[in-house]
Parts: C-alpha cells; structure tokens; sequence
C-alpha cells in the first residue's frame, strides 16, 4: 500500500462524480450531442459512494475546439449555473467571490488562472461608491497560486480572503483528475459541495466548502489529466476488449478491418479473457491492479501527470466557455450574444 | 486644482525619499559608480519632510542590462538588506513572507510579480514537517494582483494572509513612480516605512505598514514610470537650462557643438531665463505649473504612464536582481555565486 | 537637429493618415458613435501628403472595454476588411499569411503577437492533404518578434518566409505611434500600402509592402503609444486653450465651473494667447517646438513612450476584435456569433 | 500496425542515442554524480543502430532544483559545448544562429522558447555598425513556434531565415521525447547530427541538419516527456521486477521491508516470471507489446503525453542552464560568474 506525503494511506479516489455513482437511475438530459446528467447525493445513498451529500451537475460534450460545440456547451453551462444558484438560494444582489485553482505556469492546471482573467470585476465600484449599471451584482475575482510557488497552504489564503472581504457565496474552478482517459477535457462538473484544491493533481488538501467556510460555494471542475496509473489500467483493459474483440471475429475479416477505426470500450470487460491474456495480473480486480501500479511507481519518485498534446489550445477554449458562463449567469446585464 | 477618484484633493507627491530630502547632510557612499544613501527621519526632521519615520536607503546606479554592473548591484543590495534586517531586529529564524505589488500584465508595473517568480518558498516544507537543511528559515510568497484585476483593495488581501498565516515580517516588492525621468530603473529604495501599493501608478491606496500590520515591513521599490505630468514639467526645465546654455555660448561655437552630447541637467533653473522664455507660464513655481498641468491634462481622461522603450528588458533584469539578493539575505545557505 | 541611430535625421512624423491628411474633402460615415473615414492618395495629391499612394481606411471609436462598443467595432471592421481585400483584388482562394508584429514583452508593444494568438491557421491542413472544409481558405500566422530580442531584422525575417510560403497576400497587425493623445487606442486604421515594422515605438526599419514583397499587403495598426515631444506638445496647447478659455469667461462664474468636466480641445490655438502665455516658446512653430524638445530629450539617452495606465486591458480587447474580424472576413465559414 | 497521419508506418523510436547505444565501448566519464558519455556513430557501427553517423554527448544527472548541483550541470555542459564547436570546426568570429523549437504554451513542450528568451543577441549591432566588445561574436536568436499555431512547417521556416541571414552555423534547442520515464528532465543530449522538430512530441517533420541546411547544425536536447505507450511498457516492466524480488524475498521479512524506498528497476526482465505473471501479453516481445498498445489506443483518437508534476519548475532551471551555458560557449567575454 502506498504513502503520501503526510503519512496517511492514499485512496484511490476521482474528482467526479459521474465516475462513481451508478447513473442508471439520475436524470439523464441528452441535448444535441451534449448529455447532462443530474445526480443527487442525499443521507439515503450517501454510503453507497464515496461523495458528499450535494448536487452534482455533469455536462459531457465532444469537442470545444468547434466553434459552434463551444457556443452550445456555453449556452448549457449558463443554464445550469443558474439552476445550481436558485438551488443554493442566491440573491440577485449577493456579492460573489469567484476563485482560480491550479498553476498559471503548467497548462493542464491552468484552467482556473485562466478562467479569472476573462471575469468582470465590480466590486471595488461598489466599494469606492461608484454607480453601478443596474443589472450588475458584486463580483471579485481570484487566483491563490499553487503551494510549490507560494509555501502556503491554498485554502488557508482563501479562508483568509473569505473572513476579511465577506462574500455571500463562491464560485472556485479548477482542474480536475479523471479516472478515464476518455472523459480529459470533455466534461463540466458543477457542484455545490465544494473542492479540495490540489486533488487533481496534487495531495489531498484542505477542502474549499460551506462546512468549512460558511457560505455556499459553487465548484466548477474540469478533468484535464488522469495520473500514470488509470492510463496503465485502462490500457489493460482496452488490450483485454481488444483480445475478446479479434477472438470473436476471427474469421469475420470485414468486422477485422473495423479495428483501427473503431473505437473499442474499455469497460464490459470479459474477467476470462482478462485471465488467459494477462495471467496472475489477469486475476486481479480493478482495485488491486491500481494499488499494484502505484506500489511499483511510487518508488520511483516520479508523480506523473497524462494529458493529451493539445492541451494548451483546448484548455483556452475551455476557459473561455466557463468565464462566459459566469459572467452571463451572475449578472442579468450581460448577454451571451 | 485637480480632483482624484473619491474627492480628495491630489498631493503631487513621489515615491523616493532621496527626491524629497536635502540630501547634503546625509552619509553617501560611492562604490564603483554606485551611490548608497541613507536617510534617517525621526522627530526632529520629519516636519521638513513629507515623509514617515524610520530608515530610507537608496542605491543608485547606471544600468543593469551589464552583466557585471548588475552583479555589483546585486551585492550592494545583499549587504544593505542585511543592514535593515540587523535594523529592525530581525532574528536568523524569522518566518519572512515576501508580497509583489503589481500588475504582471503590464509591463513597467510588472517588477513585484516577476521578482516573486524567483523567490525560495519553504514555509510549507515547515508546515508539514519537512526536515529543512539548516541555514534555510520559513519563507512564503505572494503576489495580490491589482484591484482593476481583483476587486479587491490590495491592502485588505495581505491583512488577511497576515492575520492567518502570522509571519514574523514582510518583505514588500513594488514599481515606483519618480519625479524625474532621470531616475528611471536606475535607483532602488530600501525601507522599514511601508508601502502604499499603487501609489506608483494608481491612486494611494491603503498602506501597509508596521503601524497597520504590527509586524515590521521592508519595502523594495524601484521607479519605473513617470507621470506625464513629470515629463511635461522635466521640459520645461531642460528647455530653460538649453536656453541659458546656449546664450552664455553663444559666440563660443566649440561649446555650441558640446550640447548635442552634452546631458544638460533640468536642475538649478535660472528664473529670470525661465521668464524671459516661457512668459507667464516662466513666473509659475514648479507646484503651480505641475497643478497647471493636472488641470487641462485631467479632464481629457486620460492618466497616463511614462517609460522606457526597451522596459521590458530592463525590469527582468532588476528582478533578477532583486529575488537573488532577497534570497541571499534571508537564507544563509544561498550564495551568491 | 537630432539624429537616429543610423545617423540619418529624424523625421517627425505619424504613422496614422488621418493625423496630416487635411480630411474636409474625404468621405467620412458616421455610424452610432463610430466615425469611418476613406482617405484615397494618388498621383495627384501624394505630394500635398507625406504618404504613400493607396487607401488608408480609418475607424475611429471611443471605448472597447464595453462589450456592445467592442462588438459594433468588430462588425465595422469585419465589413472595412472584406471592402479593401476587394479593392485589392483578393480571390476566395487566395493563401494569406497573417504577420503580428511587435513584442509580447512589452504591453503597449503586443498588439501584434497577441492577435495572432487568436487567428484560426488551417495551412497546414492543406498542406498535408487533410480535406478542409468548404468556406476555408488557406491562412498561416507568424509572429517574427522584434530585433531587440531576436538581432534580426524583422522584414528580413518577413522577406524570407514570404519567398518560401509564397503566400498570396499579407495582412500586418502593428501597433503605432500616434501624434495626439486623444487618438491611444480609439482608431484603427488599415491600409493597402504597408508598414514599416517598429516605426511605432522604434525606428524606421525595412518597408512591409508590395513594393518590396511583390503581393498586396494589408496593414491594420491600432496607435498605442504616443512619444514624450507628443505629450509635451499637447500639453503646451491644452494650456494655451486653457488660458483663452479662462480668459474668456474671466467674469463668467458659471463657465469657469465647467473647466473641470470639459474636454477643452488642444487643437484652434489662438497664437497670441499662446505668445503672451509662453514669452519666446509661444513664438515657435509647432514643428520648431517638437525640433527643440527633440534637442533637448535627446542627450539624456532616453527613448520614453507614453501610454494610458489600463493598457493591458485596452490592447487585449482590441486584439480580440481584431483577430475576431481577420477571421470573418478571411473565412467565409466563420461567423459572428 | 499503427499509422500516423500521413499513412507512413510509425516507427516506435526514441530521440537519445542513449538508449539505442549499447554503451558498454563508450568513453564514460563521472564527474561528481554527473556522468557523461561520449557515442560517435561511423561508417562501421552506423547499421547497428537507428542513428545517424555524427557525435552523440549525453550528460546525465539527478535534479537541476538543486542550486549547486544545477551550476555543476552548467559548468559541464558549457566544457562539452566548447568540445563540438571545436569538433565542428566553429571558428571564433563564426555567426551564430540560436533556435528554440516547441511551444511556449505547452510547459514540457516549452524548453527551446523559454531557452531563448535568455540568450545574448549581438548581430543587429554588427549589422548596423554599432562597435561590439571584443570578446563577443555575432549571435541571432529565433522561436518559429510549431505547426499548430502558426500553419507552418517549422522546417521551413528556419529554411528560409538560413538562407536570408546565410549563418556559419546553428544552435538548434528542442524537448525531446524519452523512451522510459527515469530518464525525464535528467539527461542533456548534444548532437552535431540535427534534429527533427516534433519529434519529441509530435510527428516526425522535416530534419534540421547539415545534410538539409549546408552548415553545421549543433542540437541540444532534453528529454521533457514521454508518451503513453512507454509509461505503460515500462509499468510492465516494473510489474515483473517487482513479482522476481517478492518471489525471490518471500521468507525474508527484512527484504521485504525495503520495497517501499528501493527503487526496483525496469531493466532486466526475467522472461519466465513475466510469462507467468502476464500470460499471454508475457510471450510478447518488448516491441510487440509496444505495437499492441498502439493498435488500442490509437483510435481513441488521443494522443497523450506524459510528464512530471513539477515540469513547470524543473523547465524553467533547465533552460537557465542551457542558456547560461550558451553564452558562455559562444562569447569569451561571457563568464560563468
């Protein structure tokens, strides 16, 4: 079993939710090519999975670097943050701080730096006694760094920040840790049940939430790497469907040339043929794979991060579909046009 | 007279004390063409001033883009850092959080953010207990942005990581404005007074200080703009000293061909040239013609920044400097190779 | 007289047409607020200008830090674009290579590069044979830097990719030098005869034209920066205007009050106003004037340029609109959402 | 078989001598934990290996974060430097060109841009006649970008900048890609054999070199990723290792105890447990394994890189050190202070 830094034994854990709840009974919205799915995490099923209590809001989509898929996918995340913040019972009038997780200076965390650039700030007009357009709430806007660069625990500033400036709620983005190379960059989780900064691609933190912080916070979440262990473990099981797929259509040369353009699952995994081709590894679940990988890397000293190559072009779009959003869903004078 | 944001009348007012202060009675050192002074305001001389208490050096130099010109800096800098530690009674194992000032987008008020790009941050390898080698004390730093960025009054963002993360002192690194082109990136300010951050290029905001934040700080600045105010009035002056230069040589045409390379100072104005030169605007004292200028030039709206071309070069360079002499000066295990 | 690097002599000049074109006999639409000027130079009155025979097309605005400003100033420049790449005779298939000049370091000095940024590439799609869609052209984006940075001569660098891409024809963001303050950031001009890298905030380089390139070259430039003699000229004038207005209402109470909120002109000075106010200076010439702060400037080295404080936020909204209209009108596919 | 996409077979290949080398009769030299290896491909051995014929440095060693350790690096790769430009004939007044290939926005893909930003440019001076310190040679240096941003084969573009500023010879500074993960941002390769842009992390482009561009072409690499095909051979690797020490300490407690800091190696696989342990992935040879992981995740349609957590940090020192290393190499005048 492996250590992290502090000591503690690490959980093999996912920022999602969608990745750990069983969806076959949520509310389940398709919308052209864009799925949104609603799961709810009460006291009933709270110990079926490993999540808190909350609403958790997932928006699949394909491809921001489309113009038109960017726009829909911008259009969808509005309406459902202003569904989460009627949910959280937010004032037209109630003074958002909105904060960037992650490091500017590595790309697949940059998403929450990158986002804050693009925010309208108002409340120093407030402040200083400007006179703000109707239709216009007060916004501030936020990006702590990353512990490595500043040598202070992120949501200690945050906590800091929150006690002197007294927002009525937050809005914390950040990069997100998947535990499937298919979801990196292809889903929006919304959610009101806070953050832990640096779970992505960090250490377990100190979490960002209303239990700790006393207002709602709202957290917007993006998978932009899975860690050297899910690509290890899904490799294994996209090489076991593969096996299973060839072994059926031996002598189906038609469905043979499919193979490199189709897109072979990694899930509904055959456990025999998992054994025959992987042997003793082939005997393990899921679970001991994944602590067998990190026994063996952990040594090493090497915490590796996966993202695809295109990352910082994608990322781009991704911060500006999420700014937009925000900028739209908390002030009724901004339009999306 | 001309009015700022929130009503109050603008005190024309510069950021380097060695501007303000009759220098004649205070230690200079010159070592290799750099020029160390020390000012000291106390009870007795402080109403001669518009200054506050305590210690000012400044380091004059000529340019940083040498190599060896910056490294000589460098050190200077080291030992009188030392100096103002030993002067506040600052001890080996203080815990030291050091603040940028400033915009990094823009580029002369960039020199806070760049230098913190720099700084050794150990203050989390303390925080979870780390063994630190010896020689090394708890270090953490910050950079706030500005409030066009945030919303947020700068002041109150570094009061609230003061009140949370209590370190033992602050190290504060800002862009200044001069009042006179001449000094531009060429002067670095060293003092135990505080700071106002952007009062180089913005409105006086709130200070932070030993009397706000009963912990002592040091501030680090630089100047790296002018007003346009500044350059207006600089030629007046130089205009008139051209003048008077030129009707003393006026039948001395070995002199005459001096002046193209000659740095004819803006200094020392001969009153009765400036009157027969600029008529009723010659009859003005510097205050009434800087006030002159504030009133037509506000109006337009516009509030402008004077810099150097070639600033983008020069403030890595200072930066550099800066990050490697505060992190020499405050770890004994750095050294300046 | 002062000289520049290469020891030619100094030409005050702009780089914008409107500034020394007299435009009473131009067409000029006024469209919500945004003024569009056709300045046309031909055989017959390229004398009367110091310009080069073409069409210099002029959008002048007031704010594009609002968002429905930003968006009416795209559309005006996405319809002037389409105008002068008919004019020039571009076909719908023609390759385009799009230049940014200028440096991404220095913020009044990254128009250029921070458009390019943005500007959809698809050349190299065609270029391997990968089937692009309908309503594409083949467009490339470069940003060659400055010789500051690279000890390159910046049109060497252009030359020399031209003759290897052969591309059909440039378009050249810059930006430039204004000679008024009033003009920072509120025009766009575009124009059929090129540009000469750097003229903004440095000196005359190597032309970008078709004279030298052999293909159209449409230059769009966005005046950033306006130098120090600019700044002190206008404010000579603005304090002339001044004093004639205060004159004026010397007796008229209410007049005086409007100073403050009024945007007294600097241009219509009253010469003996100006001569009795500025004694032998208010005898000058305007060009006499700018010859002597020239002189007197000069020697102390310093090469300073002036530009409004929120720049950073300025130029990434102008950059926006002009990579947003580069792709409008040079795809058919992309639309304005 | 896997295909890349313009239908070429892809070969799986590395970018280091190195690790196609069997360095058993090679020069290896160890200097304070820093180990350099000299391979020099010829017409004898050149059909053993995938390389081309040329000198092959590799410098290996631990971490760069290390202050001390990074200014050893530094010495040594500046002696090494010297070493190939006498090797190559370079003479002291030769000109220079400095290229940095990658993207700056892509942190492990940003090595060569970030490299440049510190070089020392002089050819400008040289060219305008300005009198350059003896001492220094004419140097120019250059970021083309990649094909993604700009629409251009790089290879061309620096094609065409040779052929317009006709240099004596090139620096070329690129990312490289490693083919196992101990190896990441631990190893400097300098070769006078020329690169390929991309192809550490891209597909193979057209080649800088001698044989392409008629002068000397001298690369410096660093292995900054890996793609995901290695991470999970060598995770297989590690696998088996692992399953021979358990199986060989199985009764021995104290053994056992030492797995978690040991670090067990990838290398010397015992093909009999990899067989027992993977089944039928076990019979396969390394190559075999790597073209089966191809075939299942190529159609994902991901391309994924993989690289460590703190790149940002490690990316920046090691461009510090080549750069510094540069200048110190080109110019005698330039110390390693």
């Amino acid at each position: 079993m492996s250590h992290n830094i502090d000591g503690s034994v690490l959980n093999i854990r996912t920022d999602l939710a969608i990745e750990e709840v069983n969806t076959e009974n949520v509310e389940t919205i398709s919308d052209e090519n864009i799925k949104i799915t609603n799961i709810v995490i009460d006291e009933n099923n709270k110990n079926l999975y490993n999540k808190k209590i909350g609403n958790y809001i997932t928006i699949e989509f394909d491809d921001v670097t489309d113009y038109n898929n960017a726009k829909k996918v911008e259009n969808i995340l509005i309406k459902e943050l202003k569904k989460i913040l009627k949910l959280t019972n937010i004032k037209d009038k109630d003074k958002c701080l909105i904060i960037g997780l992650g490091n500017q200076k590595s790309t697949p965390d940059s998403l929450g730096p990158l986002t804050i650039n693009n925010i309208i700030v108002t409340n120093h007009f407030f402040n200083i006694g400007i006179n703000v357009e109707e239709g216009f709430r007060s916004t501030a806007a936020f990006s702590p760094g990353v512990m490595a660069q500043t040598g202070l625990e992120t949501s200690n500033i945050i906590n800091a920040i929150v006690k002197e400036e007294k927002p009525d709620f937050l809005i914390v983005i950040d990069s997100l840790k998947a535990s499937s190379i298919d979801r990196l960059n292809k889903t929006i989780q919304i959610t009101d049940t806070g953050i832990s900064p640096g779970s992505g691609i960090g250490n377990n933190r100190k979490e960002i939430s209303k239990d700790n912080l006393n207002i709602p916070v709202i957290a917007i979440g993006v998978p932009t790497v899975v860690d050297s262990i899910t690509i290890v473990n899904d490799t294994f099981n996209y090489i076991t469907n593969h096996f299973s797929y060839m072994k059926k259509n031996i002598d189906n040369p038609k469905e043979k040339l499919k193979i490199i353009r189709t897109n072979i699952s990694k899930d509904n995994i055959d456990e025999n043929d998992k054994k025959e081709l992987f042997g003793l590894i082939g005997n393990l679940n899921e679970n001991e794979i994944k602590s067998l990988i990190i026994e063996v890397l952990n040594p090493i000293g090497y915490n590796m991060i996966v993202t695809p190559k295109e990352i910082d072009f994608v990322i781009e779009k991704l911060s500006n579909i999420i700014s937009g959003a925000i900028n739209n869903s908390l002030h009724k004078n901004v339009t999306n046009l």
